[in-house]
């Protein structure tokens, strides 16, 4: 571990120095060494090509939801040659993957965040790994060979279905999509937006959550995953969803109908009834992916805000910005602000490594909250540095605060959170209630046994109803 | 007034009847009629046509920046019909407009602030507004009947070209474009952006700020103020820039180039040098117009934002959201917000009208910050009640946001306003500590005439570096 | 009024000359003048005697619950020679005070809000004040002549006993003080806190809110208020609750029990049951002076923040505090927020003057969530300015502050008027959905007419559980 | 640590088994378990004890500054019967402690913080802690054996003087106090205030900054620290400071002024002009142990919140509190700041275990900052749910704020945290400004290669003045 603490103070710190001390024991030396790869990687190849890549798109609709990037290609390659594949897989639970932990993961994930095609550069881009976590785990081996081994090898996409435009699906006991049973088959009715990623050419499998058996008492058994292939007869995706004017081309978010879509009974995850299982075990690991990117991103903005306000040629009223007024206190502020944060992710990524993901509900709905809303402050700090191009297409700032608005909605927005995180304190409550009293009748008595006169700030000793007795 | 004072409790209740009392004295009962026919006009008309006017655009960025939606012609026949045209022109100032006060005006902005297509369907769409103001204000007849004349009729449109790109422009003594005499023309180089309106084919003029002087001492005395045709050889707009991923089309904000532009000397406005001058009257009323269309933002907002949390379609959780921990909470943090960013920016207005643009300077600084923060607050709230559809083109809210994101930046960031402000104010500070000096004099003299032995707080008597005397 | 439109610069603006303009058309000249010698009387007079109030209150608790400071009684011969006494009773529903409206009186309280004696110099103290109204408004010849006369008069002081310790009396309806039927008397038990004023030794009457009909359906009628003398047997002032630290003596904050306490029947204040009809009535008028005092409390805080940062005396790193970072930027905050405050508090004075205090049930409401929040805010600044001093007694923010921070609590906390309101404005959420839905229709039909196929964002056409028709 | 992972779920779950599963590396089984002593020693001892100690102090000034509650003898006894003795001083620079790092201490302090009495009881309180560091580290055999040994044993206090009131001493460049060598002496002359703890009577030692060579070219040298007895002749103890209303006795803080104080020239600590290297390493870890009990405070904080919002006394409007609107978020996000709170210290502690104080500047100005901030914020919310009885004597909760309020204070306002965090991020411009302008470089030569024309988005190409070449 020494070796990670030399901070060196001739140019460059490396990622792995910049690791936070308290979370090195968790970090080996293979993951410290790949964490520099990513950076290197994602510094000198994928944002450069991020320029590439979003002129590859196209211009037209049609265009940009037929489109692949031929960069991406270039860049995969780039990536499994420096050994930059699949890292999202925790060691703890899959063999499939790049072998590290939640935590290593994370650290990567953050650099990972900073620009638009290093997720996907390195087969660890959403909502592929948690679709890919989903078929390793709980898919049948007939469905990880179909759709696991091409998945993890980068040659197709896939989509998660879950989301419906008519129903509050915060809540996802309301989803109304129908999966029936019909001989060797099961036929698909319904609808479903947010369907994200559906719109690259080469999504070839949705992971879709619907209701088998919607009468079930036990509203979590009602549902049902099964996967999808994007030929099904029925399917069409009527139109895509834009994130603040913005089409996310040529991933998107489609909006989707099911009109007696038939699927093989064996492509069934699990079982009939397991979709909520599924689900809940999809989600958390992926909320640590989101925050950690979220942190690379907010440390984006935080750079980018930092180069604007040491621009030479912008002297407004003659001066450089970081001069001026509250500038340099919102820097401080970002780091502040990032660096919790950060600790937080990781206390949960750790958390997850240790208890799994159900041990880990709390952390993990602590950052849910916690750290989009600081990559969205920073970033909006940094909008209001550059002025008009902060919001233009001349820095990635714009797009960035876009694809962090939704990280407080995306896997449930903040208030359902918040409610759920709300909700476990506050089963504390009495018990601290209880605590606090008899912590008062202790102290009453100890006044007593030294002679002192005190009354009762609890009114522990009166019954309401009762005639004062003070 | 009575009639005024009526709050109908039998169904709606109008525009005029929710004036706030404190305006009403200021508000005659012609403004407060057609303050009625704008809402309803705006209500009734112009957001169902908002709808068309999107779709009327096009798609490919040659389609939406050659675009003149039909709608638009359509929807100002209608206005024209009911007198509601150039209601911006105040009638202290102006005796071509429609012969409203600023703060009358700023009542039925409101209202227009809730449609995309009411501003320019009543010929009071920004920049027109402030550029016909200017020529107006400051032009020779010549440029009055070039420009004015049909400008004031709707037929053409205008923009107005400040902002330059290579330098930081909320400071406006560093623009750089040049503007040379020549004989009987001047030659204008440099380049522009956010050069708003400058998309729509029916942009016949541009209202540009250079400088003829770059090296007069008096940094207030560079610049100039000149009309430029839009067929002027030498002019190129690159491309157009993008707010949140949004391009505005068909205005838009161009990124503009001039290479040896020539126009007739005449086009100049006022006079060499008298630039500052008129862009410093140019920009007080439009801020008011800004604040009180973000006013009506904001009460859209919180429509919709209400409109959802009554929607019995959606219920996570089995309650509709209003039943659910904040969105009360929020729904009335937003009422106060906005009533009181009206109150402001309608006694902003009326200071206005009384006392001119220079002498509302603090009021107008007031409500360029307070505003646009609140109308970003509560459209973030009503777009977490959406979840995805508030973020998406299924809700007005996303270009809502966008736009509302401009007004921080648009007219000077908020930081440039606040910093003016403050020091404005601190220029009372010596005053105040001197006030507060002397009353603690009088205290201390008074205790001593009493009889009561204290010490002095402030330590009046005591100079720095001598010895202690407590 | 043209008089008051002229804004001196040279020297002092006075308080006249610095009345909003849009409030000025509601204050007459005599008010414009008394304004002016109130603000002169507040900062000469009554400021400077603040220091040697606070020194003749005494050490001991026995002491200050004693005291009655002398200096008080020369300010009050003060300002009855200045014309200022009762100035708060509104003219529009009392002939006995000094005939303003609650607007006018407001913008004086701004001044009386700036001293810790100036409100009672001028016998405008609450809660003195709120009972006088209720004894004007509602009591008996007999009642007014004992009680309210020597009130008027300044002779004597009142507390009002409203909240309990054992319930959460921010619903009202909760309270459990009975007040019983005997013959000729009632009989009151229970016990009350908070009791506001009880410790002033002048003080010789108490307004109490108690139930005398506990069983009845109808629970906003169980209540009566009683007038009780404080030599009333069975009265026992146990302790006088802190504030922050503070004892707010010798007015003071009392814990009272009352046992068998017995008052004439005709103390009973217009009948039993009229209890919550009496103290809603109560409530508006004093939320206003309570907000307008606030607003002076934050004037004030924002001026000793300015003489901090402009003393010459005090500079960190070489430079005097206003030079610093964030400083001007928070004076610029303040000045914007304390601006848009106080003309919500007139407005709503204004709206409490033209159609009483239940027609200004929202912007009553308003005020009293937006005031205090922002007058807390302006004092924390101004104290992070003080560093040390400003907790400490040296400057008067750490006791503003602790005042200030009830002001969220008093009447109601902060939350209570937030869920009210909350509630009101989502009453029009159905017919904001009813519109939205109704324009979006319109929208669609006006599409098909004019060619152009759409979707239906709103999903209008479909029922939940349908089958899915995009 | 296998034993530390395992969360029992019968019953109540102990500390050690409630640190952050990224810690657990750092904590030696020894400290686990001491910390469980702590925790039960604090929750059973101290708190009850609290109530007996604020009693004992007594009423009148007098009384409190001479006051020594005997209750905190009978603490100090158990807990060195328990082994919770000087826990503070770090095991990799001291040999007199009982062994902890600072991690561990850290998570000790936080339970400290919940009491009053707790930090005195185990000889961990301020300024005792940060003073008995000074003299181990840095003083003479004679200055340990004098000082440094009964302050160990518990038998004096100490007070530690470097604040002046007439400097801004948040830069302490600017203290005035003088000392003056002459003969075997050193001679003091100057005032101090915030001199915290020289109000108890066992207050024994001063530890003061001062000047011994004012004018030295090198301000950073002119300050010596030197050791006063309280005894000498000449200081004054002129006031005693409150804070929010709080006298904070018998601690308390001193105004204090030195005429002539001669002290042994032995008495110098480290030798003259060391005096700014000293208190530097003093700041350290004394910031650490504040952040820490400030946790601890927003912990208590919390847990009266839950303990209100569950009281079934206490029902407005019907229901429980943790039913009403906002209140289970606020306790949500009380939980999520205070997670990420204590994250925060304890990797600034492991990061002075690790590389020492200087090492961690970042890390603990950042909680310097943050913690103090969240600490209030949470009991605000939890005073506002108390309603009155929040900011009165009733709860522990007006004090907690009180003395949480003086944390964005001591040791340098937040605002001198912040400008230096700014400050040094600031420096990290001009390298990122370079590398995001080499990515941008490579962008454009990949869009080159790609055959893409674009324009340069950062106008790199460009110089100012140049003419325009889009």
């Amino acid at each position: 571990m020494s070796a990670l603490l030399i901070n060196s103070h001739h140019g460059h710190i490396s990622a792995s120095q910049r690791i936070p001390l308290i979370a090195r024991p968790f970090v080996s030396e293979r993951a410290a060494k790949t964490l520099d790869i990513v950076e290197k990687f994602v510094e000198e190849e994928c944002i450069p090509a991020d320029t590439v890549y979003l002129r590859q798109i196209g211009e037209t609709t049609q265009e940009r939801f037929s489109a692949h990037p031929p960069i991406i290609e270039e860049l995969k390659l780039k990536a499994k040659k420096l050994g930059l594949w699949n890292m999202f897989l925790p060691k703890a639970h899959f063999t499939e993957g790049a072998g590290f932990s939640n935590l290593e993961y994370g650290l990567m994930a953050e650099y990972l965040g900073k620009s638009r095609t290093a997720s996907e550069a390195t087969n660890c881009a959403a909502p592929d790994t948690g679709n890919m976590e989903v078929i390793a785990k709980y898919g049948s081996d007939f469905q990880k060979r179909k759709w696991l081994d091409p998945l993890l090898d980068g040659k197709i996409r896939s989509a998660f279905l879950m989301t419906e435009p008519q129903v509050a699906s915060s809540d996802a006991t309301n989803i109304e999509m129908t999966i029936k049973r019909d001989g060797d088959s099961y036929v698909l009715n319904g609808q479903k937006w947010w369907s994200s990623g559906i719109g690259d050419p080469r999504c070839e499998v949705f992971i879709v959550l619907g209701k088998t058996d919607a009468t079930n008492p036990d509203k979590y058994k009602q549902q049902s995953v099964i996967l999808v292939p994007h030929t099904a007869p029925g399917i069409t995706i009527h139109r895509m969803l834009s994130v603040l004017g913005y089409d996310d081309a040529p991933h998107g978010h489609g909006h989707v109908s099911f009109h007696n879509v038939r699927v093989p009974a064996v492509n069934m995850v699990l079982g009939e009834g397991r979709g909520f299982e599924i689900i809940q075990g999809r989600l958390g690991p992926g909320r640590i992916h989101h925050a950690m990117r979220s942190i690379g991103s907010a440390e984006k903005a935080l750079e980018w805000f930092l180069a604007r306000i040491n621009d030479e040629k912008k002297k407004p009223f003659g001066e450089m910005l970081h001069k001026h007024g509250v500038m340099l206190e919102r820097v401080a502020r970002s780091r502040i602000e990032i660096d919790a944060g950060r600790l937080a992710v990781l206390n949960a990524a750790i958390t997850i490594d240790e208890l799994n993901a159900k041990g880990a509900l709390k952390e993990i709905a602590e950052v849910k909250v916690l750290v989009p809303a600081l990559n969205l402050k920073v970033i909006d700090w940094a909008i209001q540095a550059y002025g008009g191009a902060g919001v233009s297409q001349d820095t990635p700032l714009a797009s960035m605060y876009a694809s962090g608005r939704t990280m407080r909605i995306v896997d449930g927005p903040d208030e359902v959170h918040l409610l759920q995180l709300g909700k476990n304190e506050n089963k504390r409550g009495p018990a601290h209630k209880k605590r606090i009293e008899a912590q008062t009748k202790k102290g009453l008595e100890l006044c007593k046994q030294h002679g002192i006169t005190v009354r009762d700030p609890l009114h522990l000793n009166r019954k309401s109803g009762e005639e004062s007795k003070l």
